[in-house]
């Protein structure tokens, strides 16, 4: 070797590696990644020496007790489904609910001896189980300091011991491993790993210890244990329902349900705290930036996927995410809501949709709206980016809230519907009703942006022909109007609203805004004086298809004459309120005396709007004009949801468990034109899965008819629930009650 | 048609359209998608008629004022750059802050007349700009309603107007373009679009009104203005630099900083909230999830990237990003604190980075950190998961928080390192200092935590036979034991770990810990008692390579005889704390008379942990045992850090701004073996772009010098830093002071 050779040269760079990097693994950032999937399991050992091999290897352990059978005691008649509310799941394992005692029977290969005899039950959860983590939990026949599960023995029987155990009111929630292990001086003997003794503990609305718990039966019945649920939508002053089939104690529902939480690879440790599971599930439940459960698609073009409006219930969606791995086409906002609070009752987290009369959108937690007009008062549609959505459904879930200070336990909201300017926020939630009420919306998790939500004010900017603008009018009470769900075991609707906030105009309310703008929420400061002229619009139930009038009233409270020039605007818009068509446009001058009223009439023809109808069928009238002699400017708004045609269900047969019925879909297409590409989807909880039909084409004026044959299950009363959704008409539904003899 | 076909038959439903599904659209679900790209601009009308064509087409508009041409002022030495501290951006554009004057000059056609002449100039961002939003910006020479910016004449001399600009404190953060606007009674005549009148907006820490204020002038020129940091790394007692160069005035870094926002889909109305600027940038800086600015590895195979040892600075990275518009490779915790750092020094945020020793780390906000031993006191190191970091670098970022109750603006804690088992969530912060040191940890965001990593106790515990454990010793002081930052104005090091706890057994920290308890916090309770054997190790300075003794004393407070069954183990470990390999274990027994001291020597050779050193060259020493007479154990670690061979930097040259100067760097291989693939990066702020050179080998024993030109530009006392790297040989640095004089 030269000299030269010993002086290092600088030499050109290698060439850059070629083919895709290796993925990069976990070594030197963590001594063993983080267990992430229930669906993994660890291999327990079956036989676990504390001792040296000796001449003739290890001793065979056989003079000890040797366990022969274990029976979980799993079936919907025994007592453990029973007393822990899941005999409704259709599952082939034991399912329990935590801090509550349950009981399997162990028999041994001889009688069990107490005072020489040492065995345990082994708990196990993903990959990895430790002790230390929760996740390798043993149990002992008698108490254990450092073991937070209970044990005890409740009978013996000859070779048979009957074992309770109690696991702790705050364990983590999911499928377990159960082992039965001997303890002897030598080592440990197990029972080998068997999916037969495999079993899910769930949360416990029961008990008082689990942060979960909810101490009014009739709540727990709605909110844990009812299948059949309504949706309200429509409109604050023409409230609509919904049928939905939240089947979360259908077959498959709970192993789909912890599929999600092992997609999102949401760490085993963290799934004993409600918080953490549902702030996780609000994110996984949209296919934003995870791949979640479901596609949002406004858009009325349906043509890859399943329609919003044509579902019928979540267990469809659920299979089918579980099975195929792959976000299921489509949703809105209702159909995130059913199905997160599918997720919420199957896991036992008690749970309930709610509805948001006038919810304000995508402001990202300011308190206004901005709808800007011209200078004489007519809206300017390019120029309005917000949109107030006329109905807005999220979730709540009822839950301690140990991270927070006292008082903000409870209902929480949570809304897995993707909020497009929210910060890239795809998840929202738990936040606290009450700490929404009080205007507490500093607290975590995005309290702010459901405040704004059903606290916004609507503002009408007049814009100048510079790009300056000036408020003319602010409406305080629009948003937020009306806020609705189901009434516990019953199927009428119940007025939730003053959970939310205060009566309008009450000091309360107004110091719950100013603490909000502590908080940093920006509201619209200026009150604009109210014109002395009113303009209102009726209330109408109108069909899909019909012509008619719209009365639009002036009324002038003052002691002058005024002239109004006035715009009326019709549009189709998405429930979202973003419009799709004008198909109504005047420009009327009205002329009102003093302390009169005068009355506008526009025609509404059917052939204007029937081309244009978007989905949910909603048609929003705006007037706004400027009085000439004062230059005030007036505003009103109304949505009106046209009524669809109706499916007719029959149900017919003797109404007994296992014995067949039928049931008969019945429609008439009401229009003269075809209705074509039309499927009708069906189901019933405890009665008949999903079932769906498809007819190329329903001719303007006939009828079709479905008869399906279906066995019920169970026992009570039930509904059969049906869609029809086509390109053309949407939102068509149809339901029939049934009721179950044993 | 027959009577048939007017029946409806179901048909098998049509097989599913092929080929990918449409990208599903906004229509439907809002008015118009949400600005998010700041890259992204709209198009402004020439000419903007308030009136309808007459026969003869548009009225030109000639006869009102026209313009013809606009200054920037936007060169370095101008008053604009200089008055807003933005004079060291290498930059074509003017740099501004906000809530504060800036002065353009127009120059019109003819002189202008304040009586009859209007015009405005028009600040505009983004796609689809709304004055309601703030995208859209009109200013006016006089003052204006509903505008929150502000205009006024400064000056006017013939046909030129110098107008000054005073942005809204809160406004928006980013490019602007802007446009001059000539109001006239038939309608608006603008400047056509041009780059050249492009600018940016910048926060203004230097103005009471900025949410990022920050009053005091040398922590400003230290968080905002300086380039050259020093990051701490190495142990607690055993402090070492790392030099960085954040470069975040050099050229393209502050377009790089906002593409990251754009990548981040981040809603232009956004970014003028400082809190929801560092919360999508922590988010953003690591590619996890979002396909973010640095790629984590930790397993020591960098074949694919630049080793996390070798970067020098910020603007390598932030460029190659910016144009790649993929990850970078690599990134350990100071690499993501460094370029965060960079991030928001560009952007005018103070921020600072800082490092504590023994971090907690993955334990998901618990207080505890478990290390399991067996029943005599040997760590078993399959059962014991949790690590602890040597140290852990995060940013501290300086605003209010209006979104929190008073009291917790100031330094926020933000981590850009993604954490692996925090609930997904591969961002973190800001977190109010304030709130981690009282234990309100409740606040968002993510202050539990940031409270964990240290606070936690270090639990070691005892695991019996039969699968149980027992805590048989509670070391509540040894995480985070020091918090580090740069001292502003100085290169020494300022301890502000009382900025994050109050005093070690103080009656306020407990009153802490008790609150964070309230808040879920899990501590352990127990508190075994402590041993009457201590036993301590030595502080060493050690040289990568070379043989020495470690002397682990054992003292006996007792008044009995003890004798202790000890295991000394000696590990190579990554700095996070997970151990690569165990190169020593020994297991003497120690016998110490009452009162009295032993030692126990332990001989390390070099060769039994070079040829597995990972890239800091960290040993771990675990001192565990069983004391024979009373059961209890004893536990004692140590990290040591050894000692690399240094670059030696030399710099020649006048020392004068454009002259050029020489810098050599020298190094000398100090082993016996061969150093192959071997990089060596070289910058200095002002004076030198990064630039690296490739050794494909360095013999044994042997020295290289790399010898650069380069040509200082501005004046005042810098330095040039340089790191060496390769798979044997990491972590090499050396530095080089210079003053450069104008």
């Amino acid at each position: 070797m030269s000299d030269e050779a010993t002086i290092a040269a600088p030499s050109p760079a290698p060439p850059a590696p070629t083919g895709p990097p290796p993925k990069v693994t976990n070594r030197g950032r963590a001594a063993a990644p983080a267990a992430s999937a229930n669906s993994e399991t660890s291999d327990i050992p079956e036989y676990e020496y504390f001792i040296q091999p000796g001449p003739r290897g290890y001793p065979p352990l056989t003079e000890y007790l040797d366990i022969s059978e274990v029976d979980m005691m799993k079936r919907p008649d025994e007592s453990n489904k029973i007393a822990h509310h899941t005999a409704l799941y259709h599952s082939d394992y034991l399912i329990v609910r935590r801090g509550q005692e349950f009981q399997v029977k162990i028999t041994f290969s001889r009688p069990y001896k107490p005072a020489e005899d040492k065995f345990a039950l082994e708990f196990v959860i993903g990959s990895s189980p430790q002790f230390s983590k929760g996740t390798y939990v043993p149990v002992f026949p008698t108490k254990q300091r450092q073991t937070t599960w209970e044990g005890r023995i409740t009978n013996t029987s000859d070779n048979v011991v009957t074992m309770a155990i109690t696991p702790a009111a705050n364990c983590i929630v999911g499928k377990y491993q159960m082992y039965v292990a001997v303890v002897t001086p030598y080592g440990i003997r197990r029972t080998r790993k068997e999916s037969t003794r495999d079993m899910y503990i769930l949360f416990n609305p029961w008990v008082a210890e689990d942060a979960v718990f909810l101490d009014d039966e009739t709540e727990r019945q709605e909110c844990v244990m009812t299948e059949m649920g309504i949706i309200y939508h429509g409109s604050y002053d023409d409230i609509a329902e919904r049928d939905w089939n939240y089947g979360q104690f259908n077959y498959g529902i709970l192993d789909s349900c912890l599929y999600i939480m092992d997609r999102a690879e949401m760490p085993i440790t963290n799934r004993g705290d409600p918080i953490k599971i549902v702030r996780v599930a609000s994110a996984m439940l949209n296919s934003r930036d995870d791949e979640g459960v479901l596609v949002g698609n406004w858009s009325g073009d349906y043509t890859y996927g399943v329609a919003p409006t044509s579902w019928t219930g979540s267990t469809d969606i659920l299979l089918t995410y579980n099975s195929s791995k792959m976000p299921v086409c489509y949703a809105q906002c209702w159909v995130y809501a059913a199905v997160f609070n599918t997720f919420l009752r199957c896991l036992g987290i008690p749970s309930r949709v709610v509805t948001n009369y006038y919810s304000a959108h995508d402001n990202d937690g300011n308190l206004k709206t901005d709808i800007i007009m011209d200078e004489n008062g007519k809206i300017d549609r390019n120029r309005t980016r917000d949109s107030i959505w006329n109905y807005h459904c999220w979730n709540e879930c009822y839950m301690s809230r140990p991270d927070l200070p006292p008082g903000f336990g409870g209902w929480q909201v949570v809304d897995a519907t993707p909020q497009e300017t929210s910060d890239g926020m795809y998840r929202c939630g738990p936040a606290s009703v009450q700490a929404i009420k009080h205007g507490q919306i500093c607290f975590p998790f995005d309290a702010a942006f459901v405040f704004a939500e059903i606290n916004s004010d609507v503002v009408f900017h007049s814009r100048r022909k510079d790009g300056t603008m000036e408020p003319v009018r602010v409406n305080r009470t629009h948003v937020g109007r009306l806020v609705l769900t189901k009434s516990p075991g019953d199927v009428t609707r119940r007025d939730i609203t003053d959970q939310y906030k205060f009566a309008e105009g009450s000091t309360e309310e107004r110091t719950v805004l100013e603490k909000a703008e502590e908080y940093g929420c920006k509201r619209e400061k200026s009150s604009p004086p109210a014109a002395d002229v009113d303009v209102v619009l009726p209330n109408l139930e109108i069909s899909v298809g019909d012509n008619f009038e719209l009365n639009v009233e002036f009324e002038n409270k003052s002691d002058e004459r005024r002239t109004v020039d006035a715009y009326i605007s019709g549009s189709v818009v998405y429930y979202t309120g973003v419009a799709s068509t004008e198909f109504l446009f005047l420009t009327p001058r009205v002329v009102i005396e003093p302390k009169m009223n005068k009355k506008e009439v526009a025609i509404v023809e059917s052939k204007k709007y029937m081309k244009r109808l978007v989905e949910q069928a909603n048609l929003h009238f705006i007037v706004t004009g400027k009085i000439r002699e004062t230059g005030q400017i007036i505003t009103a708004m109304k949505v009106i949801t046209l009524r669809n045609p109706k499916l007719i269900i029959e149900v017919s047969g003797r109404g007994k468990v296992s014995e067949e019925m039928i049931a008969t879909v019945e429609f008439t297409n009401p229009f003269s034109f075809n209705l074509e590409n039309v499927y009708i989807r069906m189901e019933g909880p405890g009665m008949m899965e999903p079932k769906s039909r498809y007819y190329r084409l329903v001719i303007g004026g006939s009828s079709l008819t479905w008869t399906e044959y279906f066995t019920p299950q169970r026992a009570g009363t039930s509904r059969v629930i049906a869609t029809l959704d086509c390109p053309a008409l949407r939102q068509v539904q149809g339901q029939a009650s049934v009721t179950i003899s044993p």
